[in-house]
């Protein structure tokens, strides 16, 4: 009898935003698989660290950060062969995943490899769209408003049109394109309805207005931006 | 001392998804807080019911289902006057929010009228929107790709035009408006990449190919539509 694959929302960083299901899922697992950068501790596992079992084996997945695609496709087809091993021994596999397994998440490189062979169940997170505007205390949306969330690398025409088009907007992986964005923020006359929300949730948060973040941004950074949802009612 | 407001995303129905966070502010508020249909159990109770301390005092807020503003709005006026003298005499209210608490959430009102006066604290939730793509298992969006939320009363022409320029669009609210939605969706040559799901993680949960909805949807009922995010990377 073969383990469930579990795709695990951790929510955004701060450990206290793991679900209840999360910590039951992570805890009950023989086995636990994160994504990790080459050479750094892995930011998923640290979110989850207090609640993985003592003696889980762990799967390490290194995915170096190229323009290609290639290299990163090998380590997934080598992560996807250790975790069907393990589940194939009957073991459950809890895969950690930062934010939401399939809101701009790797879990879905795995799950596409393994979930026609295998049992699988995704649980899902809290995002940084949401635990940014809680934290910068920035009502999102209401009624019939319309969120768009942008990755920052979007080429400017394209990223303004679509600011252009919703009622809220959050833009995220800014990253070095801080400034590039700051300039169609401006061009649009938004630029002072523009929140900077780095790494939310954690010990290193910071939230400024757009015009004081750092540039270049840190990866784990989004801008929000509301053109005036009434929270009055 | 006043207490503190605390808006306590529940996330999408099922208590497991609550966050540890959530869990431990609902348990140690000495006043809850939520809001109800007239004559009608509150949903975000029913979540957090397990949590809430013996003998915490409960404020409903009964909220009236009109489209008129103001019957909404002196239900929140009253209500933001309930937990102010609450907080006045020293005591933390956590306002139970269904989803997340300022994504289409009613906490903005509350958070409005009384944040200028009161030590506020928010607490994120997991959202319908990932939730339902959890339970789908469709992945959302990847690397460079745009998520648009759609609430379901827009306009056919507008929703047409904000499905056109995402890759990834969950309809909210679908509810009455299902039978439009699917002719959008039908126009667009989308219609075989929708997924209907309704009540996301509760018991009664249903997911469905779009073309098998029923018609018309309960409010809490949600169309995703996606492009083709490459799941295999």
């Amino acid at each position: 009898m073969s383990g469930t694959l579990i795709g695990v929302g951790l929510g955004p960083g701060d450990p206290d935003l793991m679900t209840l299901a999360a910590v039951r899922a992570i805890g009950g697992a023989q086995v636990v698989a994160y994504p990790a950068l080459p050479a750094t501790p892995s930011f998923a596992r640290s979110i989850a660290a207090a609640h993985i079992a003592p003696g889980a084996y762990e799967i390490v997945i290194e995915v170096p950060m190229t323009r290609a695609r290639e290299p990163a496709q090998a380590a997934y087809d080598l992560g996807a062969e250790r975790i069907s091993e393990a589940l194939s021994s009957g073991s459950d596999v809890a895969v950690l995943c930062e934010g939401d397994p399939l809101f701009y998440g790797s879990f879905m490189y795995l799950h596409a490899r393994l979930a026609p062979r295998f049992a699988t169940r995704i649980i899902p997170g809290v995002t940084s769209v949401t635990a940014s505007a809680a934290r910068a205390a920035i009502p999102l949306t209401a009624r019939n408003e319309v969120l768009t969330v942008i990755p920052g690398p979007l080429p400017s025409a394209e990223m303004a049109a679509r600011i252009e088009a919703a009622d809220a907007v959050a833009i995220m992986k800014v990253g070095r394109h801080l400034s590039r964005i700051r300039d169609v923020l401006s061009t649009m006359g938004l630029a002072a309805r523009a929140t900077y929300v780095e790494r939310a949730t954690l010990a290193e948060e910071r939230i400024l207005p757009l015009s004081e973040a750092p540039d270049p941004a840190p990866y784990f950074s989004m801008i929000l931006v509301t053109k005036g949802a009434d929270p009055w009612l």
